[in-house]
């Protein structure tokens, strides 16, 4: 019997947004005229509970992990690439180095559970729970004590990166065949057939999607786990990196982070988590919609509208760090513009 | 008799299209797994003639311009808000500076054509053509030679940017009631009535927004413009800002630079442009959706699709400065991802 870690996680004071409003509204600009940017200001004074919020030390950090459900063929790419794209991130050859590299993210890899030995490396962060999960269209993906393992690894390791000076964490991942764990968990937790939540992750054509979605209908049937069960879910369906990732954001809104979320993986994740935690959900900013096919329908069920919709699906935290220049944007207009007032600027005529 | 000048915009040389496709394809992610990243890094390369394309010294030229219409009532801020916001732009404290300091955008202010005198001043460019416009309700707004005095004195400033090293702008601009403008000359060019072209501009109200459309419709049946005159429509609903911008849009595509689109009233001159030289759309990267309502369908007209779509409606460049770190992130992941090969990365399995 294994205990599951309980999060603490504050609900917003709302008692802050009547100033924080006015101040929005005190800028030399016609009101509401910065759309989403006011919004975001108005969400990151709230979370830090202050007129003059900062963003400070911003990381993003990149779970991986391989999967059993990668046997069964449902990616058009190798399990060894999970491994490969592991080392090219600490080579800084991948998608999220230049656009962390570009922001100034620091960006942290983390070996979940990849199914291959890392030599030591100065930028990788070991905390294998596993080479990789167990073919969950056979058994649980991974046992109750591994998932409770790396959930409280994750949330240890976003609290470092915040007791070491950073307010804001987004989240990435690696891992081939997790959209296949994800779909399964969305489907699951949010009573959605599966055909709607399986995609074409890395590239399936239409037979191989086909198989995909069999395959996860046959598992999904398999477990026979309720929507109210999120932890049994995790366990069922993984995979290390998701659990993981599920006890970073836990762990990192327990302590009033701000936490960008990513796409297809890094949402069901925030699913998970949100289902454990729903308070959860006041500290994330939606980076991106996702061209997967799930993502959409996901960010529907969470009620939640993403800064930017341009067909990225790549995961990686690459959204987390191409719409990251958008919070910081909503964080400096309301700290650096002039008010009507310090402006000198007239105010509308009387209607 | 006037003769408007002629600019020379060369097509697009695409068959440098397969090599960079080719190089996108290489880079470690799925196939088109950056989405609209990957068409923004094949429009930059094939506008620069390049393989590894390159963004240098971004500049954003904001013109200000003041509009007789203003007198008759179609906007709820007073005109002399135009002067107190180009003094603001010069004190650093508009949403713009915010925007382009975060960013490293060099910032023009023009002044236009605004209606008061300007103490001098080192950051304002002075190219007044007029103390505001004529109200386009009894007379056109300028006069041919007005007309062509801007478009040049525009694509001077342009070209004047590119000989001073840099290969991409965004344009800006600053003028009470000229969304009002703007509305007249994308109802005349693209044949829609007036109103689903007029929008709230600063904050009309219901009531505000019918006097606006009525007066514009005045306006339109007394000037009778066809479709297939853009220099007279331009003339005759101005404003100096939007003249002078279709001159710096054409003057620095011109000179094969890369076009960073804002919102109603810059699309509103880019389609003005278009409508002179065609090939000008190929220079173009809309910045975002505005939240004013006849933008959506203006973009439809150029069968434009914008990077972003978070309810903007300022003006100013603000879209341009806040959408760049994408463009940034197009060239960056061209020119800086590893590819399969230099990874050591398995690329897909056989289907």
């Amino acid at each position: 019997m294994t205990t599951f870690p309980h999060f603490d996680i504050p609900a917003l004071a709302r008692d802050l947004e009547p100033a924080l409003q006015q101040r929005i509204n005190s800028k030399t600009k016609p009101l509401g005229a910065l759309g989403r940017l006011e919004s975001l200001a108005l969400q990151v004074g709230l979370i830090q509970r202050s007129l003059q919020p900062e963003l400070r030390q911003p990381a993003i950090l990149v779970f991986a992990g391989d999967h059993g459900i990668a046997q069964s063929g449902v990616s058009p790419f190798p399990q060894e690439v999970t491994f490969q794209m592991v080392q090219n991130f600490l080579a800084g050859g991948a998608a999220i180095n230049v656009f962390a590299r570009q922001h100034g993210i620091a960006l942290r890899v983390v070996d979940a559970g990849v199914n291959a030995d890392f030599a030591a490396h100065g930028g990788l962060i070991h905390a294998k729970v596993g080479k990789g999960t167990a073919n969950f269209l056979q058994q649980p993906a991974m046992t109750a004590e591994q998932c409770q393992q790396a959930v409280c690894k994750g949330a240890e390791l976003a609290q470092a990166e915040i007791a070491g000076g950073s307010n804001v964490l987004g989240f990435g991942e690696m891992g081939i065949a997790n959209t296949s764990s994800s779909a399964a968990l969305m489907s699951v937790l949010c009573e959605v057939p599966v055909a709607e939540c399986a995609g074409r992750g890395t590239g399936l054509d239409d037979g191989g999607l086909q198989r995909k979605i069999a395959i996860l209908e046959q598992a999904v049937q398999l477990h026979q786990v309720a929507s109210g069960e999120p932890i049994r879910a995790l366990a069922t369906f993984g995979g290390f990196e998701i659990a993981m990732m599920v006890g970073a954001l836990l762990g990192a809104a327990e302590r009033r982070a701000l936490l960008l979320i990513d796409g297809f993986i890094a949402t069901t994740a925030l699913l998970v988590a949100s289902r454990i935690q729903p308070e959860i959900l006041d500290y994330c900013i939606f980076t991106h919609r996702s061209g997967e096919a799930g993502h959409a329908r996901l960010l529907q069920v969470l009620n939640a509208s993403p800064l930017l919709d341009i067909g990225m699906r790549l995961g990686e935290g690459t959204g987390c760090a191409v719409a990251w220049p958008l919070v910081q944007s909503a964080v400096a207009f309301l700290n650096e513009m002039a008010s009507f007032e310090s402006a000198g600027v007239s105010g509308r005529s009387a209607a």
